[in-house]
């Protein structure tokens, strides 16, 4: 059995990735409520994802066994130059509201249509253990940023993003759903693919 | 049997992509030489690769039945900005040889070590049908740049190129291991699974 530390303090990612590496026998999950050290708090002060993953994981596997996984996601809008990426959480101001960060971007792009409107979700994981990078895994989901919100599920950015070859929004399906399709359940499928070679 | 034009030039990735798609049996994959009409060559001008892999399977699927699908790719490194991204294939110069190209990406990294030499390969693939997009699908590798040059198989940045978890270059890999791994794979992974609803 071999430990993997999910060091996020995001409730909603920390049960989504829960969720989704549920089905491992071999792996027990753990999140930073269930070990009795406390990492020091990493400041997410990275121009990239990756960036944010990569200190997340190896700081925080300094100081615990067994592995480590951070995660960094975002929302990307190639218009925007890439926009609001590592700041979709805090978009509009410092901690801001889900709907004040969606409010300010239907704001920016009230004139536009079409491809303008597109924008795709970003998920960043990294794996590490003892302080050292092990692997990197990015999902990628394309969709369309809608002229309103809709639905109640999901977080973020989830009611004003239709994904590709959908009608509903995000925050429109059920969690199980998202779950199967998302950004983050892309990422989580490549690392389930590698991750039995780093474990006992 | 629905046919599915790949709209690229590039003799390399149509070879991987047909070999990706081969065991689809209702559908026929077809090349730009393998049709009788000539769709005018596209200017690939974009800022990302969406914006080219759109543009290209949007105009050409105006030409065409069926559905057409086209691909962006190239390397992206933090370091660097996100170049050489989609100046990859002439990174060095207009018409630049792939030796060309990595001589000036090791030179631009040479004195860096560790996480800087970190890099993705970014695969884009656009659907479009009749001159409407139908969906996006991106598959990200990464791994990192190596000092110098490895291995004689794949083209591109592939020598200098290693995959996170791996100690190979892309270009010590046999063409059917990197198929199996590479970004471009990934993106067609979820091609496969979302295509099926395009096809009568």
């Amino acid at each position: 059995m071999t430990n993997i530390l999910i060091a996020t303090h995001n409730l909603n990612k920390r049960k989504e990735i829960k969720t989704l590496l549920k089905d491992f026998s071999n792996i027990k999950v753990l999140s930073l409520d269930d070990i009795k050290i406390d990492p020091p708090r990493i400041v997410e002060d990275g121009k990239t994802f990756r960036q944010n993953a990569v200190k997340k994981a190896v700081i925080t596997s300094q100081f615990v066994d067994g592995l480590v996984l951070a995660d960094d996601s975002g929302l990307v809008l190639d218009i925007l130059g890439g926009k609001p990426g590592v700041r979709s959480a805090r978009f509009a101001r410092k901690h801001a509201t889900d709907i004040e960060n969606n409010k300010k971007l239907l704001k920016l792009l009230e004139k536009m249509d079409g491809e303008k409107r597109a924008a795709k979700f970003v998920c960043h994981i990294t794996l590490a253990t003892k302080g050292k990078l092990l692997e990197n895994f990015e999902g990628v989901i394309w969709g369309m940023i809608t002229k309103k919100g809709r639905g109640q599920n999901g977080f973020g950015y989830d009611p004003i993003f239709v994904p590709d070859g959908y009608n509903k929004t995000f925050a429109q399906m059920t969690a199980a759903y998202k779950n199967k399709i998302s950004h983050r359940a892309l990422a989580l499928k490549q690392l389930k693919e590698h991750i039995q070679k780093y474990i006992n």
